[in-house]
Formats: C-alpha cells, sequence, structure tokens
C-alpha cells in the first residue's frame, strides 16, 4: 500500500520547460549531459528509489534511530539500502570528477535528489548533509584537506555533518561559543553544538564535521566565526580511519518526525580538545557557510517537493482504492472515492502545487548551473541573481508547501489518515521539519524582503517580473497564463510596496509577501508548461494523457491557488500594523 | 513550561458580545443563568483545568492508552484527573435536572467544554462522546432507560460511547452492516465497529454503547438503520453493573495523536449476541443520531479553538522567554523573539483566529439555547436555522483552524518546536484529528452546500448576510468592519453562485465556498467584538489592556485573513473546472 514510483515523466518535462537540456549540455564540463544521459540516469535512480529505498521508510521511520552507551544505532534496514546507494555511486552524481565525483549538472542532481528525498526523508537527509560538506570542501579547503577527505566523502564511504546551532545560537548564528585555540598547525575545538542531523551513526566508517567556533582573539558577532574541519578519527597517513578525535554524540531528540535520522546534541573537547583544521580563513567562516547553506536551501524546498510528491501517490492510490458513497448521478451501488469532486479537488491540488514547487526548483537549478559554469560575465551575473532572488522562496514556499500537501494527504484517507499504519500521518510528521531547519521560513522571509528585494531597490525581481508576463502572453499557457497576469501585477504592486517599506513593515511583511511571490511563481512555472504541453499536444507528439493531466493541473492551480496573490499582496503591503502595540503582557 | 491558563476574560467576552446572558437568562428553564453565577462557574472551570487536568495532558501523550488481554488501561495521571471531574460535577453541567443535571444553557457550557479540551483533548474526549450519549437518551429513549441510565451518565460514573463507523461505512452510514435481532423485550447485537473513542477504559463503572444496527427486516440504506443501547455491564435491578455484555475491545489504534484517548475497535456478539436496548424507533435511529451529531460537531469545532488557544499560549510563553538577536532597532544585545514582527504576525494571527472562531462558536452555542427554550415559535425558527447554516462552520473552518494554528505554534519555536518533549508538536498531532472525526470536512463542505444554503436557496444564508452587514457599519468596528463590506460582498456573490450550481460544480466548490463562509463569519465576529471594545474604551469601562488587544487582533484579522475571502469566492466558483476531466490512470 505504502509505494512510491518516481515521477520521471513529469521530472522529465519540468527540465525541459524550466531548464533545457541542450542549454545545459553546451556549458564547459556540461558536455557529457546528453538526453539520453539524464534518461538513464533518471531511470536508474529511479529504481533504486522505488526498490530499495522507499520500502525502508515505514520501518525507519517505526524503529527509529537509537542511542545508546554514545552510540547511536540507524534503523537496521538503512544500512542495507546506503550500502547499495554508495556502492552503485550514486553519492557521487553532481561532484567534481578530479576527486572522484561524476560532474553532472546540478538540475540533473535535484531530480535524483528528490527521489530519495521522496523515497524516505529520514535516509535522505544523510546525504544532503554530506552534499553541503563536499560543497564547503571543495571550495575552500586546501588541496591537502581535499585529497584527504573529498574521495571519501563523494563516494560516501564517510559522511559530513553541519555543526552549527548551539542551544543559544539558532537563527542568530552571531551568538554562537564554541572556542577553537591554535594548537600548532591545527587547532583544538571545545563546546557543544545541537540539532546536529546524522551526527553520529553507523552508516560510514568516519563522519566528518564541519564545525563553526570562535578563535580566542575572534571580533565579536558573526565576523568572529571560523570554520573547522574535525572528523570523528583522525585518519591515518595512509587515509584510514586511525584514533578517535575528542567528539561524541551526547544525546539524541526525541521529534515529530524524521525519525530514522539521528538529530544530535554534539560534545567537541570534553577532555583534551577536538583536534580540527581550518577550512578557509581565519573569522571568515560564517561567509564560507553561508554559500553552501544557499543551496542546501534549495534542497530542503526540494524534500518539500519530495514529500508532497510522495503524500500525493499515497492520497491517490488510496482514492482509488476506498469505496464510499454513491457519486453524484446516482450510481447504483458506492464507487471509489476518486469520483467524488471533492476528492478530485484535494488530489489535483496536491498534485497541482507539487508539480509547480518541482518546476520552479529545478528552474533554480539550472540557473545555478549557468552561474557555475558559463564563461559569459553577464550571463552568469543574471543567472546567479536569479539564483539568489528564488533561493528563500523555493525553501520557504515548497517546504510549507510540503507540509500542507501532506496534511490533504491524511484528510484524502479519512480516519485511517491518522492511523500510522496507514502511512499518511508520516509524512505530514517528516515534512514539518523543513519550514523549521536550514533557516527557518521566517529567515528566509527576511532574507528575500531586506537582502534579495530591498538591497538591489526590487531590480532583480523586475527582470523576473518581465520574464513571467512574456510567459504569461505565451501562445497556449491558457488559464494559468490569464491567471497569471493579475498576480504578476500584484506581487509588483508589493514589491514596490517593499522596496519603500520601513524595516518594522518589511519585516512584517516579508512572510506574506514571500507566499505571494512563491504562490505566483508556482503559477509561472505552470503556465510555462501549460504552454508546452498545448503545443506538444498540438504537435501530437509525447504522451497525450500526461499533456491533458498537465494541462488539468494548470488549471486547478490557476483557480485554486493564484487567486490568493491580491489577498496575500494586500495583507502585505498591511506591513506590521496593529503588530507591535499590543504590550506584552497583553498578549 | 507547558502550563494552560484559560482565557476567562476573552470567553466572558464572547458570552457578552456574540450571546448577550440577560437573553439568555430569559429563557424558560435558564433562570439561574445569572451573570454572577457564569463568572463562578467560569472561574472554578478554570481552576480545575488549569491545575489538574492540563498537567496530564503531556504525560498522558508519553504514556498513551495501552491494550492488553483485552483489557484497556487508560494513562495513570488521567485516572485521578477524572475522578476530581466527576466528583466536582462538571459533568453534569448541561443537563436536565430531572436526571441530577445542572440545567445551564450550552452557551455556558461552551467555555467549559473549551477548557477541558485546551487542557488535554485526549482527556476531554471521554465527556465530549458522553455528552452525545446523553442528549441520545434524554430525546428518544423511554422514561425506563432514562432512570436507570442517565443519573450515572450524567453524573459521569458511567460513560457513553458512539459506535457508528464500521470498516466500510465512515462517511456513507447507509452502509452499515452491523446486524440486531429482536429477543423478547430486547435485541441481539452482531458485529464489528471501528475508531470508537473510549469505547473501552478504565475510568468508569460502565460503559454504556449507542450502537448503529440493522434489524433482519429493515430497508436497505439510511432508511433501514436502528439505535441501540449496549451497556458494558447489564444493570441489576439496583441499577449497579452486573452481568458482562457480549461487547468487548479488539484492539486499539495506534495514532498520530489525542495517544490518552483509547480509539478501539470493538466487538459486538461474538458468541450469544450483545444484549441492546432500542432507542427511538426502529429504521430511525439515523435520525436521532443526526440530531445528537449537529451538537457533537459544534464541540468539535470547540476543540479546534481550543487547541488553537493552547498553542497560543505555549508559542507566546515560549517567544516571552526565548533569546535571539538584536531588535530592527539595533539594540544591543539580543532581545526575546516577541519583539520580532514576523513571531508577533505568527502569535497575533494565531491569537486572531482563536478569538474568531471562540466568538463565532459561543454565537452558535447561544442559538442552540433560545432554539431549544424560547417559547416563541418564530423565534425558534430562526434561531434554530441559524444554528444548522453554521454548525459546519464551526466544525470545519475551527477543526482546519485549529491544526494551522497548531502549525504556527510549532514554527514559533523554531527546532525547539519539532522536538516532542517541547509539547508544541503535541498540540499539531492531536488538532489534526478534529477535521477528520464526526463527519470530515469535506462532508461538512457538502452539508453547507447542498442542505444548508441550496436547499432554501440561500434564504438563511442571505439573513445572515444582512446581519453581517448591519454590524459592519457598525460605530466602532473599524477596520474589520471595513474589510467586513467587501468580505460579505464575495460570500453573497459565491452563494447566488452555488444556489445556481449544477450538483458536481457545487461539490467542487463545496470545500473553498466553506472556507470563505468561515473567514467572513469570523471576520464578524471579531468586528462585533472591536465595536463592544471600543465602546467600553470610551467609556472608561473595562480593562483597557484586553480592549486594546482585542482592536489590534481584529485588525490583523482584517489584515491577514479577510483579504483571502475575494480569492476563495473566485476559487469557489470555478467548481469543477479541470477537476473530472483528468483520467483515473492519468491521476
Amino acid at each position: 500500500m505504502v509505494s512510491y514510483i518516481p515521477p520521471v515523466q513529469d521530472m522529465r518535462f519540468a527540465l525541459d520547460t524550466m531548464v533545457g537540456l541542450d542549454a545545459i549540455a553546451a556549458l564547459p564540463g556540461y558536455e557529457d549531459a546528453s538526453a539520453e544521459l539524464v534518461d538513464a540516469v533518471l531511470e536508474e535512480a529511479a529504481r533504486l528509489a522505488a526498490e530499495v529505498i522507499a520500502p525502508v521508510n515505514q520501518e525507519g521511520d517505526r524503529q527509529g534511530a537509537v542511542f545508546e552507551n554514545g552510540v547511536v544505532r540507524t534503523p537496521d534496514a538503512f544500512k542495507a539500502a546506503y550500502a547499495q546507494y554508495r556502492d552503485g555511486g550514486w553519492n557521487a552524481l553532481p561532484f567534481d570528477p578530479d576527486f572522484g565525483g561524476q560532474g553532472l549538472p546540478w538540475c540533473v542532481a535535484m531530480p535524483v535528489q528528490e527521489m530519495w528525498q521522496s523515497a524516505s526523508m529520514a535516509f535522505g537527509l544523510c546525504p544532503l548533509l554530506n552534499q553541503g560538506a563536499v560543497e564547503l570542501l571543495h571550495e575552500h579547503a586546501t588541496e591537502d584537506i581535499k585529497q584527504t577527505y573529498l574521495p571519501k566523502i563523494i563516494s560516501g564511504e564517510w559522511t559530513g555533518t553541519m555543526n552549527l546551532t548551539e542551544p543559544q545560537a539558532g537563527s542568530d548564528l552571531a551568538a554562537l561559543r564554541c572556542r577553537a585555540e591554535r594548537d600548532g598547525d591545527t587547532y583544538r575545538i571545545r563546546g557543544q553544538k545541537v540539532f546536529i542531523t546524522y551526527g553520529e551513526h553507523d552508516l560510514a566508517d568516519n563522519i566528518v564535521h564541519m564545525v563553526l567556533a570562535r578563535l580566542p582573539d575572534a571580533p565579536e558577532g558573526s565576523k568572529g566565526i571560523s570554520l573547522f574541519l574535525v572528523p570523528k578519527y583522525l585518519p591515518n597517513p595512509d587515509g584510514s580511519p586511525g584514533a578517535r578525535n575528542d567528539v561524541r554524540c551526547v544525546s539524541i531528540e526525541h521529534k515529530l518526525g524524521i525519525h530514522g535520522s539521528p538529530t544530535c546534541v554534539m560534545a567537541f573537547g570534553d577532555t583534551e580538545g577536538a583536534v580540527g583544521w581550518l577550512i578557509g580563513e581565519e573569522n571568515r567562516g560564517l561567509n564560507a557557510m553561508f554559500v553552501m547553506m544557499n543551496n542546501a536551501r534549495l534542497s530542503v524546498g526540494l524534500q518539500g517537493v519530495a514529500i508532497g510528491e510522495r503524500a500525493y501517490q499515497q492520497a491517490r492510490d488510496f482514492a482509488k482504492e476506498r469505496v464510499q458513497s454513491r457519486d453524484l448521478a446516482g450510481t447504483a451501488g458506492p464507487v471509489t472515492i476518486v469520483h467524488h469532486p471533492d476528492v478530485r479537488r484535494m488530489l489535483l491540488t496536491m498534485r497541482a502545487i507539487t508539480e509547480a514547487g518541482r518546476a520552479l526548483t529545478y528552474y533554480a537549478g539550472g540557473k545555478l548551473d549557468v552561474a557555475k559554469r558559463t564563461p559569459d560575465a553577464a550571463a552568469k551575473a543574471a543567472a546567479q541573481a536569479r539564483v539568489d532572488l528564488l533561493t528563500p522562496v523555493v525553501k520557504a514556499w515548497c517546504s510549507d508547501a510540503g507540509v500542507d500537501i501532506a496534511s490533504l494527504g491524511v484528510q484524502v484517507h479519512g480516519g485511517m489518515g491518522y492511523v500510522e499504519e496507514t502511512g499518511a500521518a508520516q509524512h505530514l510528521r517528516d515534512a514539518r521539519i523543513c519550514p523549521i531547519y536550514e533557516g527557518t521560513n521566517g529567515i528566509q522571509a527576511a532574507d528575500l524582503a531586506f537582502r534579495k528585494v530591498m538591497r538591489d531597490q526590487g531590480a532583480a525581481a523586475r527582470t523576473l517580473f518581465a520574464d513571467m508576463r512574456a510567459d504569461a502572453a505565451a501562445d497556449g499557457a491558457g488559464p494559468a497564463g490569464a491567471g497569471l497576469v493579475a498576480a504578476v501585477a500584484a506581487l509588483a504592486e508589493a514589491t514596490a510596496w517593499m522596496v519603500a517599506a520601513s524595516p518594522e513593515d518589511a519585516a512584517a511583511a516579508a512572510t506574506p509577501y514571500l507566499k505571494l511571490f512563491g504562490t505566483v511563481t508556482g503559477g509561472w512555472a505552470l503556465a510555462r508548461q501549460a504552454a508546452e504541453a498545448t503545443a506538444r499536444l498540438a504537435a501530437g507528439s509525447g504522451d497525450a494523457g500526461f499533456l491533458k493531466a498537465k494541462l488539468a493541473t494548470a488549471q486547478v492551480y490557476a483557480d485554486a491557488v493564484l487567486p490568493q496573490a491580491a489577498g496575500l499582496a494586500q495583507t502585505a503591503m498591511a506591513g506590521a500594523r496593529g503588530l507591535m502595540d499590543v504590550p506584552e503582557d497583553a498578549l
């Protein structure tokens, strides 16, 4: 009953309509990314996701990660699944071939990543964090460190973690207190980190922690934070794991969801100090971390899409099987509930938002590839500006959508949705972390408002709006295109307001503004897809069933989601009105 | 950290502004419901809720109800709490004094009920179900049955349950198969029931099941269902529990939330047949059940309000303690997060919707009292029509709101919200059942669309719209009043569309239409409250802090919630467009 079939057809359609593989394959270093190769990669990944990883998701949730005597055991079924994932070379997909990577574009790694996250978010978090460590080391580590660590982490033999949060330093990393002292060529790290995903586990031979800490003479605040590599086992000269470092897991959290994924409290340097290597420059750790974190934010948005897809598939399968009540035409007996309009409404709303989120996320992935690889400076800057603008939108809008969609999935199941054995509730529990981690969605909204829109006076946003207006007017964009015109106007008006707003008003408006931004750009993605579907149908090319379903989801989005745009703009432009004048003791 | 203080001041304000205790006390049989008595009742209930019931909520969740060898054990802490609740006479509040009840109006029982549900939904479900059994027996049982059962169930010594659902009969009760055969003066009941809340437990000396079943010669479908009383223990002639009846709990569900509340699979008549007594007439069981169920639906809406209040209080308390980041004015150090506009936005949105839901629910409770007690036939019919119209709105809109608010509560906590020990996640898990049980929210939407709006061509709805327009124009209604004018216009337009819609379009539109209805009527409630707050502030009467906070929540509702009305109307009026034409295999 609880199964997952990767939506390869829609993934491929999203790459075609939002990215264009030809353009990507024209970038230096991505010459191999032919349509044939991409198809083969997606098909193979789909097999692993469906047959190996998806089946461990529910058992992993039930069993959960266990902490005992300093040791963390992941769910039994995770070990074999991870071994297959690692041995298949999947971890290496988007990384540098010089260190064992396969050098595929990010826009191709995204659908593959989506499959792992749909199959099992708790499982998929381990590779997701790993990816961050690879990016950090690749950009900022010395050649020595790279040679020692990158091949092992890229292959998945070793895993990487991100150690940022401390009890007093969550959204505000400037408040962190972890200390690092110079000790010859290395450093000694001391302090506690919390909420460390896969901080300790039994899937890999070594765990490589990327740790933010302060040097004794560091400036206060965010300009005094350095980044260190702290391995669980210090590598021997031959590269194998050697002596145990002074870092250990103190406990793991009892969480709402992602039970299979250990969330650790980590203690560094309880005795002699954990040995660490500086990555990048002293006191510039936060800058390095933020570059990496932006990509991780796209990945979390992708998790929202992934959990939406999984929840949709499960609800759809249930609705096709569950028999209840006659249909409106008055059949003799009861019918499967997929015949009831309210159930259709739920299913197609789930699907429309998931497809919009997928298209938008892959689009950002494609721009990331251009920004990384194009030799054209202007194109590079434009692509980077677009990625920067959309990153908080993808992260927050898609992750909020993941929660809403998973909740709709529970609802489709009726009473069975509330019973854990059904599996629908797990998706809701799992999805609920995405709006919180990797920068809460409130932080994303502030990032969008202050850094991505107000800082350049809305310039980057306006170039996007121009693109959206052009696409809205395109042949075949249909109802999604028609609705998009008004929606872009509302977004443009709110953007103009935002650029002129006081910091307090902008901060209060940020979340509804981001929701508006996501609603409109999601509609844009589906309008583009509808135009292409219309063209392919007219040309008689492609799978007509799929293309007609795409027109239906675009229609449903235009009717059920886009109409919120005007109201969201109105809410955003209310700013802080009424919010700040209630005294604390009257709250 | 996890505590609950009943919002007696807002409850009292809701009764003043939405009900009017004087009018209620003028009804026959409610003469005792003076302001002084009501105040005393609320204060005493608040003490029990805060000091006795709220403290067992989290432990009840952790421990959960346990099924072993046919026996269900509720969480240890529930037993002492239930004994205090029962011995305090709280269970008898709204019931007939002839059978030991206290005869207080439903509009007073509602805030008291809200307190139990805020304190612990898993605990509060036992009295909630009990109430349904009392209502059924009071309206439909013979004098003999009433004398034997009502005093015991009203006192809370015994508890009542509702046995409706069967595996193949959830939303569609017409499909139920449980059988009943005449056996002298009584009946023998055989069959299985599922999702029976508190179907078996250890809090009471006897459990009285209200069971729907079919007689051998009954017509098919919903017109062939009869209602039976089936006690766990057959009463002795002296009224004490005697021989065990042939009904037993087979298993309990492992659920997303309300862990302390056993959800049972019940087997009737595995051996000699469970002895049952007919309640009301043969084949008229569903009619009796539906009268009762309408009140239970208001109670489930109230649970949504209650969990919203609890989640709000917890998030507010956290936000006042958690220190993170400087404020926008650039304080030297970090501040409590309640100073950040985005956190204020979340808190005040939570509060605004909770207060709107509370006011609307109590309003329906007041109309219920009028409908039950007024000697004026026209007033009775008008009040009943208003209750009938608002019941699905209260149930669905408030229960959906409960989920959204609890989710916002998790978000305010950041990473801590995802950790179960914090308690915020429990509210989300608990809240998620409310849109499902007592008729899914999809069923509520269909009820609103087909039975409450289309059947009378929108007549009952239009009388409500006229009341809302008058209140929107009242002095002091402020921004909520101003926003309400446009919102009522959108609702009226959607209503006119709905009245003329095809069944398929109406069925597809029902859920957004109900959301629109709730959004607008919630805004109406706050506009009325804002007008009264303005008047009291001008007169210098009342707690200025509370009244100003009320104006702020009305403002926030007007800015953050009411602007959705136009978009929701647009979505509703799209009807089934795009929904039904995707072939099943393309879903």
